[in-house]
């Protein structure tokens, strides 16, 4: 008599031979969103704590992204669109890698649905839930539009575990701005994942880069920004200190993810 | 000795001489947003329960909005835009006023955040809460940007306390739109606040119209749609039987509303 | 040829002639839940803006009530508790009427589900929403349970738009404790609509206070206690200065709102 | 010169040399809630796409289980309960172990909190997010309280992406009840991970038992029930058919887990 034949189809669980479940399926993963960019320069010392050795060294300039995200599969996401759409904060750090070139390494960042919560992990952003809030430029000339020209004021904020964390205010210059953060540099992100059957051992992170592809990107409209992050009981993005905006930009952004490559480490 | 002089400063609740903590102030508000509107048709007869006599006969037509608002008034609202930003499905229905001439009226609609519930409740659109999500049409060449041009594919959804009760799914024809439902036609609502010290009275609501400004409209963006409302033990929006599309569009618009005038009723 | 007989049958909005819709039907409405309440005192000069001088004037103390509640009418809301369950925080103040009588009077508070905000503005609570979490005591001797003995430990936090707004922590003492705040005395409350045809005009509320019946209530249980306000741009509750925590208890309670009466002013 | 040792004391994501950003913490974790379980019975083979033949066959008897919990580490969450309570909605299987022993399996569960879900995934319980609501019995006489008692009614329900999905009546029969489900034996859980580096690769997950202590259990509280689990696009619970009730009781349990062992596969 033969054993039935049972394959897991999904590709995070929960695993059924049917797929259906999975709350993530594999990639390719397409990301569409209006973003903004607030980049930051900081005492490059007080970023150890955040980040592994062997991604590189923190050289003290950084990145928070606020993004309004529509993610989708093979597009029938958008026909259902709480599967596609989320909010999430980001932060990430420039580092100096072992080799001398440069990355992006993401030590925070928050999201409001698990979908992408799960396909965050598993490319080394570490995902937890927040709830994000941002601006958005729409084309029309009122009041409450904030069309994409001079004078236009934008702001976004994060709270986690219902405490403000970050907080950004901007005016639009009505000039070009620049890619910033992770739209300007490659980033690494670590991986790892606990095992309970030895709960006192802490997970050995490993290093991906993610594959990108078909990357295109709006127009960016630079800003002048303020920026504060708030002490938070559960977060220690803090502990960076003063930190000062270098510069802003919104935009729109489009990137699929294909898989990850190892990134060393 | 004098009584300390103390005046209401709050235009809603709660009612203090700072007026900080009223949930809504006074008008102007000003609203923009992108829509997702889908105009259909029905038995006229099956509306008269979801309609009072005195705002007028329905004819047969409606049209359901789903809207991804951002409002303000004096602008600071969208530098901290969890103020700002809500999003909500409308269901208007069109009526033929006794005087003979055209206008929609709200049986229904559902939003998701408190200031814009109360906002609209002294507009006469009688919100409650629920949980709407619509797919955004990004400018990006993207498989996740819905952008407009034919082809593209949108949904929306609303769920109420949990469970879905209007859906729709669209795909653009790269042709002109027209506006529909409150777009299209005056807007009659029903205002009415029970009194619990007579508990076993309802309240006769009285019909005003918003007093609309500054209206600016994008083009707008032709779609063949599909639309399903579905049973629900807590509305009686199903009660419309079968209804049929007549005309779909998405696109952007902005309004400003400075208070309202007097219906007849 | 008759006109049609329409006869509104909803309580609040929407109306229609079903009644199937409205958010809220007639009271009776029954309310049961878990309390953490703490009694502060203040600066009463502090409190004069929050209060109308016809309700009484403060005299310097005060309670928040964290609440966990479950709500029904003919109890079809315990089948499907969504339309049941809710979690608040209150906060209230002592006053001396006009008459020499004692009562509180709410000047601010705070729940996450429609159906109750719109229930209390009826009574002059003045709801807004907001996001409150509190321990609750189960009947377990367990390190997750903060069962009722000496020693056990509870939190509760208030969040408004996603800031911080209150916090408080407790110990219990292993002894018993008494009603306070809103459970020791009548409570008045300021209804009021502002009219939007009269945009310019803030609304005069009248005051009513709640016919409250059939109140049942466990066995309060002391804590020593802890009471934080932060600043928040939005609410004038911090106005209140240093407040001095008096008293603290927990437990649960039962009450029948049956409707409401006329409380002078 | 030396390299600066960085240790990561991250247990989960984000892996940081403080540790204090992880999402959680290493276990002992400790959970004590309230619980309303409906065992039932099925055609067992409708269940083989949901179990991995390396857990154990079906027999054709599960569990739902509505749980609203408590959970902490060292007890700080107590104090800022946002970080300890959560609600969620368990099915489990009963499985006839290759060995001939019994265990259940769960092959699919939602929650509310990002913490839960989390530490789910990492004992094998394929946690995604989920909207759960579950009357709770206060001990009162009051129409709201639904206390322990015959005729009481407790009602529950899950909703996951804004679909409604399980549903539950009860009323209690005012007997004593058994444990059920996950209560009455070990569990078996499948954990994996996928590897972005391998995108065309299911992972092959592996089966633990969680190390489960200090359980405590109150009386349970025997009910007639209903259960309904209705189709939904992302969720292929539904492929059980027709399911029958066969018992259910409420009631608290707390429970502590330390780790988790191998469970073969």
């Amino acid at each position: 008599m033969s054993t039935p034949t049972w394959n897991n189809r999904g590709f995070t669980a929960p695993f059924t031979a049917t797929g259906t479940s999975a709350l993530v399926p594999p990639p390719p993963w397409h990301y569409a969103g209006w973003l903004f960019n607030v980049a930051f320069s900081f005492d490059a010392a007080r970023a150890l704590p955040l980040v592994p050795p062997a991604a590189g060294r923190p050289v003290g300039r950084g990145c928070v992204h606020f993004a309004d995200w529509q993610a989708c599969t093979d597009g029938h996401e958008l026909l259902d669109p709480i599967l596609a759409q989320y909010r999430e904060t980001i932060v990430v750090l420039e580092l100096e890698r072992p080799d001398g070139s440069r990355c992006m390494y993401c030590p925070a960042i928050w999201v409001d649905q698990d979908i992408s919560l799960m396909r965050g992990l598993l490319q080394g952003w570490p995902k937890k839930m927040g709830s994000t809030w941002l601006t958005r430029s729409l084309p029309l000339d009122h009041p409450a539009a904030a069309p994409l020209r001079a004078g236009s004021r934008l702001g976004a904020a994060l709270a986690v575990k219902d405490r403000r964390l970050i907080e950004a205010q901007a005016t639009l210059r009505g000039e070009a701005g620049r890619p910033l953060g992770f739209l300007a540099m490659p980033t690494v992100g670590a991986v790892g994942w606990a095992d309970l059957r030895r709960p006192e051992a802490m997970p050995e992170p490993c290093l991906v880069r993610p594959d990108i592809r078909d990357k295109v990107q709006s127009a960016w409209h630079a800003a002048d920004a303020q920026l504060r992050i708030h002490p938070h009981p559960g977060e220690d993005i803090a502990c960076l200190g003063e930190i000062e905006v270098s510069d802003a930009a919104a935009g729109w952004v489009g990137i699929t993810v294909a898989g990850a490559v190892d990134a060393g480490g």
